[in-house]
């Protein structure tokens, strides 16, 4: 969201005069816990130092192997790393996690000032007679590229049209129903849905639609460098190095079967999980939101992102359950609800804050129509077309119908529970072509 | 050995009376810190936990599958955790890492009381009429067993008559180089050579050497436990979970070529140095050796020793090189290494007290007959082989001589290097059934 950038990370001077006595016990406290840790921190991060060695050439590899095994290695131990950091956190006080990012970086661990959110939502302000469109120009900032950009990225990890224009609208939909909770949702009408979603968010997509299509159709010829016999073909084959092997198209297929459905519903309520938690977890840790390691976490959700997702892919698309679910994407969920759990645990108060009666009956109304249509599509339907096929069959003849004598009975259905149900849509599916 | 247990782990009543003083300052300066760091280490538990879930469900497997992969990647995480706690303890200052060692023991972190060894070697002492034999009534203590009960398993991990014998007289010999290093390495002669290396170790070789024959001809049958129909054989297969899935003879031929020779004698030299390394750990970090951390060490090292072996052997058995050396090795190596780094960090004068000249000279007497033995093996050996061989070739006929020109050009292999002669090695090699 634009706005973000707006209210700049500064203390005032006012709030320095204030501070003053509690200042300086903070040095000297700070200081002497600096001086306790220090010791302790270098032995901390030569131990990280040596898990990362040790697991970038020895963890288990995953499904990507460009530009090379042990770059996707050391993402996984790169996210063992952070998990473990967020448990960590987890596991401490508020106002001692807080603090301990003061070891990380000694300008954190201090409140973030509050920010003042006039809503100016005229795209001509003829108030400004200088400038009317002054209010556009004030969102045009670092952040459209970065929502670009982040977008790009996002339709090469999730690789469906479909499935990236629902979660880029579902998440403005977020921010209208939370903007009560972080400030920095609220937005103005246009900036939702035309800057962000239109220009910023479907550029991105179609960018990254445009690249999937080239890297689907793109010839891979994977012969040793030493083998090509000219200059340009060995730098144009350097440049195929950071390209994939070979590529995966997903298709995600979400109505097919009630078990890819539901993973799909998962993929995106996890999303937009992971979404939320980047803007909740630098609110409760203090986080500026232009700090290096705001945009760290993102290159790392990015790297890791693209494996989860292709290892969940390979699990839902392996018809015989033979597969485990990859470990990355282990990782990366745990690290989402951890995340979550972080947030919960040191602002329960910003969380709980009621969310407005409408915004409940609008959320409401959307799950009870994705439950009925659930319900329609993969049991109700089921149930209709068992029931028509079985009249069909008793129509041919008598003795057809000693062949499949549950199907017909649809009164014991509703008791059945849903293991039998599944187990006669399985049925039906394999009549089907 | 067995003198260890004799001077037990207690304060006396003097040395609580000189401490009073200090004892006071250290008892307010511990609660502190505990403090301070017991939520710090609520984190750290706890992030050591969820690594050792995420590691036992995903990490690689090893080698062993029995009682179940799982048990086997367990140790394989422990090892990790221990190797990083190894690498943090590496990392403080002395005097830091010695009180660390409180937070896992509140009892920890106090200097070890000097023992008096009086060495009173007699068998039958005439002194004591009453006992005369109390000498060695005194070295019969719960260590005997220890001892038996080690090299017992140790058989099982080496599963080599001659490699376990010998590691078993060196490490004596080594006690008798070390005694002016640590006290507790001084024993008498008899309970150097006939009750540890005849009594406990060369019955718990001989129990092991059994036990692995039994295992090499034990009917490996893995048929399911619902397919057994008694009950006699669903117990008997539940107790065959835990034994191996199949057993691999350890063959480990070091004359046979300079590699193998070269890894033998490398593993020798490692398990003798992680064997010296318990008893310079306890030194260093001032650990009493009935502590239950340092049981856990060997109960550790049992088990990641085990796999570490296994995959070391594969390594070495693998005739085309094509095999990496396994993950455990390597962090068994690692460890190893660490223990060793941190023993010279923390007590550098203990280690570096000058050998006794004469045991410097059996020392480098031992080592010079070594490498005299490989150079002949080796190297002249099979240059006498081969210039024997192309004497041969020359008498049988003119025509031959042609196809072998180099063989017999003896003038430039001195100049030739290493690669060359293991290049000829080779070829003598084959020629051998």
């Amino acid at each position: 969201s634009a706005v973000m950038a707006k209210g700049e990370w500064k203390r005032s001077g006012t709030d320095d005069v204030q501070l003053t006595g509690r200042s300086e016990f903070h040095a000297t406290h700070c200081l002497f816990l600096i001086c306790v840790f220090f010791l302790f921190f270098r032995g901390i991060v030569a131990s990280i130092l040596v898990f990362l060695c040790f697991g970038v050439t020895q963890a288990k590899d995953g499904p990507f192997t460009r530009p090379h095994p042990a770059y996707w290695r050391f993402w996984l131990c790169v996210s063992v790393v952070y998990e473990l950091f967020l448990i960590f956190i987890l596991f401490q006080t508020v106002h001692d996690g807080r603090q301990f990012m003061k070891y990380i970086d000694p300008k954190l661990g201090v409140p973030l000032p509050e920010r003042g959110y006039g809503g100016n939502c005229l795209i001509y302000d003829p108030g400004h007679p200088a400038d009317p469109f002054h209010n556009i120009w004030d969102k045009m900032d670092g952040f459209v590229p970065a929502h670009f950009l982040g977008w790009y990225i996002k339709t090469l990890v999730i690789r469906d049209w479909w499935m990236c224009m629902i979660i880029s609208v579902m998440f403005e939909f977020l921010e209208y129903s939370l903007e009560h909770q972080l400030p920095n949702f609220s937005e103005c009408w246009w900036d939702h849905w035309i800057m962000d979603v239109l220009v910023c968010n479907g550029l991105g997509i179609y960018c990254g639609m445009k690249t999937l299509g080239w890297l689907s159709m793109k010839p891979y010829q994977w012969q040793g460098l030493w083998n090509i016999p000219t200059y340009k073909g060995k730098i144009k084959r350097i440049a195929f190095q950071f390209t994939p092997y070979s590529w995966v198209k997903f298709e995600w297929r979400p109505a097919s079967n009630l078990r890819r459905w539901l993973a799909v519903l998962g993929i995106i309520f996890t999303f937009l999980l992971a979404e939320l938690n980047t803007f909740y977890l630098k609110f409760v840790l203090w986080m500026p939101p232009e700090h290096y390691l705001v945009l760290l976490r993102l290159v790392f959700f990015v790297n890791v992102g693209g494996v989860a997702m292709r290892e969940i892919y390979d699990f839902m698309d392996d018809p015989k359950f033979h597969k485990k679910l990859g470990q990355q994407a282990w990782i990366v969920a745990a690290i989402t609800v951890t995340e979550f759990l972080i947030v919960v645990k040191y602002d329960p108060n910003t969380i709980m804050l009621p969310i407005p009666f409408f915004i409940t009956q609008c959320w409401i109304l959307g799950i009870v129509l994705i439950l009925i249509w659930t319900l329609w599509r993969f049991f109700i339907r089921d149930i209709t077309l068992r029931y028509k096929e079985t009249r069909r069959r008793r129509q041919e003849g008598s003795s057809e119908r000693d062949r499949v004598p549950g199907h017909a009975d649809g009164s014991n259905l509703a008791t059945s529970g849903r293991s039998k149900l599944n187990g006669s849509m399985d049925t039906v599916r394999h009549r089907k072509p």
